[in-house]
């Protein structure tokens, strides 16, 4: 079974493979996606691949694990947790440990193999959010999980496996240390002013303007003051919302507007790069809703891995946010 | 001039390059580093292609920026930071910045160009760790400087981009973050138990061995419990010291024999892996020697970069470090 292990110096969970681990000569890097040859498990007609799906939204009535739908969702067939199994706690000497058990799933985003989400209709984004929060709802009431991170990787440089569009979620029994430094982060501005420190960012950015990309009534898309990377942008709700899963009905679409021209305006000026994005929502049991507003990151992968940079969490970014900002802005769509 | 900006709300500090920005068109990954053919500016006979050399270490007596050296440290010619000017703090309505003061070195390990330095004399490694130590003493006078970053990308995976074997130094007016949670983390152990977390990591590491890789007198190299990355490996001074640059004038000669050992033995296990390598050190203002101990990270870049990783700090790793270690302990060298 998986495991997961905490760093004893600055307290960060990571999951080890104890299993299935690689050994030296399984680390041969391919620049390639499996092509339009090979089967592909995400298409319609081959659902019989994946695992049984936990979710599916089929317009017109039609039997589970069969063609027909429009999106579907599957546990992941090479999970990095494993979702059976109690949580059981561990110190062995001065190190602590957890039995990694969590849920690992894939969000099929569409059943057309060729498509890139950044191409999709809006009804396709309004889809797919619907079905993190429905996952998010269902995952919820298991006691065992403390936070669910939901993310896409866009192409083979960003971690993408497979060439079928698909994000993925993790159920985790414990806290991802970049959202808890943003939690804390959040909690103690909030404990200083009683106020939102994203609403105080929001508000200072939409009035200045020079790093919003774009927005509506209900979303606005800025390119962070301290970006880690090139054209990294968020998104986030104008008004204060901790939890992802507690969005109004009316505000899918609103979010699905934004996110498929933020991607399409992306594609366009960097000429449809890899990239990743990642949603921060509240934890699970943890009440943040006062001090933490969820929102989206997205992270376009243009340089390579930035060495040092993951030894010391420092970030050398060669793009002022104000003309990554500008660059989207005033990109002919 | 470049500024240091600083994410408002997990205090992160980022290097921004707000002058020689670069546009989306000059995104072109290269994969390719440049060849033997092109003039490489770190070979000896070239000293004019560089900026005029801080430090060189010259067996037979020779003039400055001319050849004879066997090791030669010269600013960075495209810096990520200004040595001029004074530092100058800022805030930007709630945001904070300073203009991006700093030196940006680079250490040209051997006047060799076709060597890689793990296939380098133990001699070359003393001479490299020296030259660190060097440079650490001469910039800590500068008043302006907070914190010296040292480390290497080897390989174009690992971020390199030059094939001439070479470190590159960062000094900074502010502590990067990773090292700012070692800070933290340490000083908290310390404050509850009067004892430095790496001593008590070490002696149950040495105790237990499944995660040692090699020891001399002096110094263990050990395969970490909780590892962001497959085969991640730290060389750590086995007596307490939190200073690199006090290190004793003996132990540079068992440092480089451990050093050395442990690239052949990653070379060797991996296939000459592209890696990176990171010297955390104490700050050079605030006070750490109690608590805080010295010692380097080395990071083989086996798996493309970790798509949700950047956006959450959570990793997963797909080799145990018990495994790695025994798998590097029983390598052939």
């Amino acid at each position: 079974m998986p495991e997961l292990r905490k760093d004893p110096i600055v307290d960060r969970w990571v999951i080890i493979a104890t299993e299935r681990w690689k050994r030296p000569s399984d680390f041969q890097v391919s620049r390639e996606l499996p092509g339009r040859g090979s089967l592909c498990p995400f298409c319609p007609g081959n659902e019989a691949l994946t695992p049984q799906e936990v979710l599916a939204y089929r317009p017109e009535a039609g039997r589970a694990n069969g063609p027909g739908w429009t999106l579907r969702v599957v546990p992941n067939k090479f999970p990095a947790l494993q979702i059976e199994g109690v949580l059981n706690r561990e110190g062995v000497g001065m190190f602590d440990k957890m039995n990694g058990v969590g849920a690992h799933e894939v969000i099929i985003e569409s059943p057309d193999h060729k498509m890139t989400l950044s191409a999709m209709s809006e009804k396709v984004f309004e889809n797919t959010f619907w079905a993190y929060r429905d996952r998010i709802l269902d995952l919820k009431k298991d006691g065992r999980f403390r936070y669910i991170l939901i993310f896409k990787n866009h192409g083979v440089e960003a971690g993408a496996s497979l060439e079928h569009t698909h994000s993925q979620l993790i159920a985790l029994p414990i806290i991802p240390s970049q959202v808890l430094d943003e939690l804390n982060g959040s909690r103690e501005h909030f404990a200083e002013k009683e106020r939102c420190i994203y609403c105080d960012i929001l508000k200072q950015e939409i009035s200045d303007g020079a790093r919003v990309v774009c927005e509506n009534g209900d979303f606005a898309c800025i390119a962070p003051f301290a970006p880690r990377f090139p054209f990294e942008v968020w998104v986030l709700p104008k008004a204060h919302a901790s939890n992802f899963e507690e969005t109004q009905k009316s505000h899918f679409e609103s979010l699905a507007r934004i996110f498929s021209e933020v991607l399409r305006r992306l594609d366009r000026a960097l000429n449809t790069p890899p990239y990743n994005f990642i949603l921060h929502t509240a934890p699970l049991r943890d009440k943040a809703d006062e001090y933490h507003h969820w929102h989206f990151e997205i992270m376009p992968k243009l340089t390579e891995v930035a060495g040092f940079e993951r030894g010391s969490g420092f970030y050398i970014n060669p793009t002022p946010p104000e003309e990554a900002a500008k660059f989207l802005r005033e990109v002919d769509l």
